[in-house]
């Protein structure tokens, strides 16, 4: 019988909280009495050739008869009032069926990003405008621009540190101070002024990150889908049931009426959370032409309107005693949110938890913009406030001459600070030792006394924390089938994480089958049941427990039904690598047992059980960094990094790599390349693409190596495993940032580090 | 836990024994101590408006980038080894992608119709030789005609009778009397020799059915589509998980690597079950493409190659006493197997089983031609049989100048003869009342008492017996969504009957739902668990109880919340009209308290249960037909048809109706219309087509009467019902038989009744 449990969830450092129901037995963890075999394997992933050969079938391959094409219309103007729109000429083309625009789209309001699907209010430019449906996408394109627009131009602000001016522009009419909310948030711990006042030492820095964009290979977009009164929505998106529930919320739709598919996902950092216009656009669309409809972003479209982390301004200043010992952090921060903001990233996330002082206070501020909005990115608000608590770091260690390393060590939290409880398991020291001996961290020179050459080498690094236990709703179930091979039914999905993979291995491992019999679904709200978004690195922390929970269940049944057809006890079989064991005799596999059994189909389902009340489950580790900074040119070359990360056990090395070296990659261009780069005059984005928008290319990656620490988090859940999305992003930004500050003797406070700051900051210096 | 259970499935009159597993506490049956409120509602379908809209996605519907269409080439000659075929043309056509023949097809075994995917030995005219495969179909279809054949012809013999010959040209070489498994079939109860002789009339009748072809409105056929190790194939069928087993073990693949999607079907009276060569050319051509494969048959295909109900001769002879108790059954008949025949249809069934007889004999055979193969066709040898039978009973009642009526009544039998068990229920008496007094019985002439006017009117009856109990193994399994709607996850699939519509019913029911709250999925091995084939009407009585106990399951895991969360007695909640009550008291709505638990899916799974050991469970009933015979043109128009079936508990009346109508209107096709007609010289059908295969049209179709019996079979299983798919066809050809008979005062014994046949007896008359 299913159990009622009220559970907290830490989705990007927002805390919900909710009702969750369990069902089954909760397992005890692994590894305290089992060895593993298939977990922990770096099995390749099950879906790799699917992927790598072009068959898997994204959302942008989904075709149906008569299917239309959707292409987003852009404004131009960053701030104005449409006057006039005139659809004709592109209604005129032939193949086009339809176009929408504020003027006759249906009026369904929205929260977060748009207020409506279409507004005659442009408050970026970008902003989608309307819709030409055509019936292929070229001629959607062709017509979409003949579409003639008159605007009534207002005044406007592109420029975060000018929108907080007293009489800037106002982006949003109803917040005169251009705040979200109105007004800074401040947290606050101790008394951060007799902190500094016991302090020996005290450093603070000023730090800016740019606006980076997310550019998921794949773009936003869905196709919608009417059988009669049913919705089939296909999109690419890190939360198939939320696309679920949200196009059933918005158009009054009863959920078991609507179906949302994302089988194959080409990635989403954060962005791809339900709840955009275009779905709702593209569900109405074809309901009303009776006719599939799809509407995917182009690359422009996505990098103007889809999302961005915000760039930030911060200052943090830190104190110390003689011996290291912090007394006082206060940050401060601003995030830019853009045309619109929902939520304000939590920059001060770092300097509140990750280092043990009971001084603590920040105030935090989301400032709108006539920008393209924010949107949840890896880390939001961690990468960014790491950047800022390290640089303070290395500047304090610097002012107590100290090791940069062993400042860090002495403060290694003994609690969660946020929580006021213990942590489940937080291995940094081993983090710490075993990185520094695989950067030679020895190899560091004294800050300032790099030598006089062209080439200056440099290391740095720094920490990281985040959540990434995951927790309950999650659950799953398993199908045994007549010819042994298994089935795990989940309703979660895989960004291109290798979620089906380590899913597959856990449901054999649990199961014992071999992994090859083992097949995992994801994506589609008809193939499973709820699975939670994909975001916070909580999928492997929920689903995994979840799959393991159905596995057992399906083994208990498995097994009693051995135990019926022999006639003996249930508790002597055992099943391994496929064989079904008596104690130690082999009495048949579990393919001929089934294979005996006709037409049939064994079950078992299970979930994600509470997550424990009184430990807090987070990941931790550090990178570190060693950059050549060429003192003629100004450029930063990146020629190895370190990471050690605890994500609890790993499932799959494999994959786990995957993720640590995908996040520092993207680190590295937030560190040394990517930018949005902004006309503030006009609000215009120069670089809404991949020409100029400087992602890293294979060439720019250096030496990666990742330790893998692989130490169960037994107190977590019962596999002991937690997410690995965010952590390998969070740190190596500032620890780029501080190995070209050790090369350099100066800091570059300003990212990306790009030539010109460096050459002014050896100017300066 | 489970329980394993040995079983007899029935379909189609092929008894097979397995496991089954069961899960979870066998229900009692409904109506015992419940109202119903939505189970016996005339529902309109769930998919109604998505099938007559046009926006059901069918199998042919189905797009895939990069997909190619397929083309079949057919064998002109009826018995020839190929000895040359040229396809360099075809493949020089600008779009042609391959061209598969026996020379290239991959070689595995079949059994059944075809030996290998393609072969040089050609049986019959229409088998398929070669595939074309090319960027579109009409390319495809070009090129086909390109291909270049050469065949050594050999004799063929394409009339079954001739095929019985001593010398006759040998259809297989391993069959050297055409016969399947070389000789006839013979059953045997009692003394048939003592029989007779105790009777004290004996009639004897010869009648003849044609060669019917199934013209379901979707051809069959599939698509291919691998992605990387994974095959999905979507196809017309009536097994779903049993084209998913068929390519797993043809394709040595596990079957966790293989789904099969059949959400959408047009229709397949017993010819789509999985195990055609066309499925692995689509599969193996898509894998050595790299592209998936569209390949349907087209009209002129579908009707030579995938099936037919084989013409038969049967010879009845009945004794019975002068008080029309039976005493003897002597049946002997042939059946056209084609060029190739996997089983032999039951045509002795309604014989040996419909009437009380101590004393019966048959003798079937099966009979190989250079003719395209049969196939299952809606109550396969049942409807042939029942159409001997029923003119031997009328002969029989004549010669006792007895009411043919109160001849049946007076045999209904009191067990099953077959199985020697009583019935679960056998309501024929009530059939018979209610049909006769419908049709007007009492209006019916004596035999040859007819007028003498150009137009002549006449009624007969016929009965019926079938099974359709069903049976383990099925599955469902329910979920409850945070909106409080609810899916049914079934592995069924709806071939058209409305199996979608009534499971909704069953489930809503139980959990207390609104209708509309409650959706269905069919067709697709990863939507649902394992579901058996839908065929020989085992659906409704398989798919409900399983339905059934996965929505009590789920309600019982829903009380136990909402006792849990208020913090009272699980036993005193009851759900009804999507609220909660406790006792009377109005708790919340099911909206509410899902609502509230945020995020969360609930679940219930649920099984068939063993069919009873001690009772034998089959659907029977009675149809009533009134004809008006032109004797100038010897045009039979029916005037109405009055049915009626016990099928147990009518769970939806409206597609209750439907099944029947159709049996009706399909068994009036094989009465007046429907033959294929075969050039035996040459092998060769003429009228693979609609235009020349007369189907009856809407405006050929009568007044029909459909009297609901509506007795719930408590004994059969936990919903009472029982199927409807096969019981409307079996008497319908053997009705209006009798009631031209009744009209003309001779029999036309020869099916269809054509204007020819019938001026031919009218001139023997």
């Amino acid at each position: 019988m299913p159990k009622v449990v009220k559970t907290t969830i830490n989705v990007e450092g927002r805390v919900s909280e909710q009702f969750a129901i369990v069902e089954g037995a909760e397992l005890p963890p692994w590894g305290e009495h089992e060895e593993l075999g298939i977990v922990g394997y770096p099995a390749p992933r099950i879906d790799g050739a699917a992927r790598v050969s072009g068959e898997a079938r994204y959302t942008y391959d989904v075709q149906l008869p008569g299917m239309v094409y959707g292409r987003l219309v852009r404004a131009k103007q960053a701030s104005a009032k449409i006057t006039r729109i005139d659809v004709r000429k592109a209604k005129a083309v032939r193949g086009v069926v339809d176009v929408m625009t504020y003027e006759n789209v249906p009026d369904i309001e929205m929260s977060g990003r748009q207020t409506r699907l279409l507004s005659d209010d442009v408050r970026f430019a970008g902003q989608t405008i309307a819709v030409v449906v055509a019936v292929d996408p070229y001629v959607a394109a062709d017509a979409a621009a003949l579409i003639e627009v008159e605007y009534a131009e207002r005044p406007l602000v592109a420029d975060p540190e000018a929108a907080l001016a007293a009489d800037a522009v106002k982006v949003q009419p109803d917040k005169p101070n251009n705040l979200l909310n109105g007004k800074p948030r401040i947290k606050e711990r101790g008394d951060v002024a007799a902190g500094f006042a016991a302090a020996d030492e005290i450093a603070a820095v000023t730090v800016r990150t740019p606006t980076a964009l997310h550019n998921a290979f794949e773009t936003h977009g869905c196709v919608a889908h009417w059988e009669g009164d049913q919705l089939t929505i296909y999109e690419s998106t890190q939360h198939t049931f939320g696309v679920r529930e949200f196009a059933a919320k918005k158009l009054e739709l009863p959920m078991s009426k609507v179906r949302a598919v994302s089988t194959f996902m080409g990635g989403g950092f954060g962005a791809k959370f339900p709840g955009s216009a275009y779905t709702l656009i593209a569900a109405t669309t074809a309901k009303r032409l009776r006719r599939p409809v799809h509407l995917m972003y182009d690359r422009e479209g996505e990098n103007l309107e889809t999302g961005n982390r915000g760039q930030t301004l911060q200052q943090v200043k830190i104190g110390a005693r003689r011996d290291g010992t912090l007394t006082a952090i206060e940050y401060s921060g601003i995030s830019e949110g853009g045309a619109a903001m929902g939520w304000l990233p939590m920059l001060e996330g770092p300097a509140s938890m990750m280092y043990r002082c009971p001084n603590f206070r920040s105030e935090t501020s989301g400032v709108l913009t006539n920008l393209g909005p924010m949107a949840a990115f890896r880390a939001p608000g961690f990468v960014e406030g790491m950047v800022g608590l390290e640089a303070a770091m290395d500047e304090l260690a610097h002012k107590l001459g100290m090791d940069p390393l062993e400042l860090r060590r002495k403060n290694i939290p003994d609690t969660d600070q946020l929580e006021e409880k213990p942590f489940s398991s937080l291995p940094l020291d081993e983090c710490y030792t075993r990185g520094a001996a695989a950067i030679g961290w020895e190899r560091r020179s004294q800050p300032g006394s790099q030598s006089d050459g062209r080439y200056r080498r440099g290391i740095g690094m720094a920490s990281q924390i985040w959540w990434g236990g995951g927790g309950p709703p999650a659950y799953a179930e398993m199908l045994l089938n007549s010819d042994g091979t298994a089935t795990v039914m989940t309703g979660t999905q895989d960004l291109g994480t290798g979620t089906r993979t380590i899913l597959a291995q856990v449901a054999a491992e649990e199961l014992g089958l071999p992994l090859e019999q083992v097949n995992v679904t994801v994506g589609d709200t008809l193939q499973g049941p709820f699975g939670p978004a994909s975001g916070g690195s909580v999928t492997t922390g929920s689903m995994t427990p979840a799959v393991r929970s159905a596995a057992n269940d399906l083994r208990n049944n498995l097994c009693d039904i051995v135990a019926q057809m022999r006639d003996i006890p249930q508790n002597e079989i055992e099943i391994r690598g496929g064989m079904i064991y008596r104690r130690d005799q082999e009495l048949a596999s579990v393919r001929e047992i089934m294979r005996k059994l006709g037409d049939v189909m064994l079950q078992g389902t299970g979930s994600r059980g509470p997550n424990p009340d009184d430990v807090s489950v987070v990941t931790s580790g550090a990178q570190f960094a060693e950059v050549e900074v060429d003192t003629v040119t100004g450029l930063v070359r990146v020629l190895k990094i370190v990471a050690a990360h605890d994500s609890g056990r790993i499932m799959n090395p494999q994959t786990f790599n995957s993720q640590i070296y995908g996040g520092i990659i993207q680190g590295m261009g937030l560190a040394l390349t990517e930018q949005r780069i902004v006309d503030t005059e006009r609000g215009a984005v120069l670089n809404p693409n991949l020409e100029f928008y400087k992602l890293p290319t294979i060439a720019d990656v250096p030496q990666i190596e990742n330790i893998l620490i692989d130490i169960p988090d037994t107190k977590a859940n019962s596999t002991g495993a937690k997410g690995a999305g965010e952590p390998g992003i969070i740190p190596t930004a500032a620890a780029i940032a501080n190995a070209v500050a050790d090369a350099l003797g100066v800091r570059v406070g300003t990212l990306p580090i790009t030539p010109p700051r460096v050459l002014e900051a050896l100017d300066a210096q």
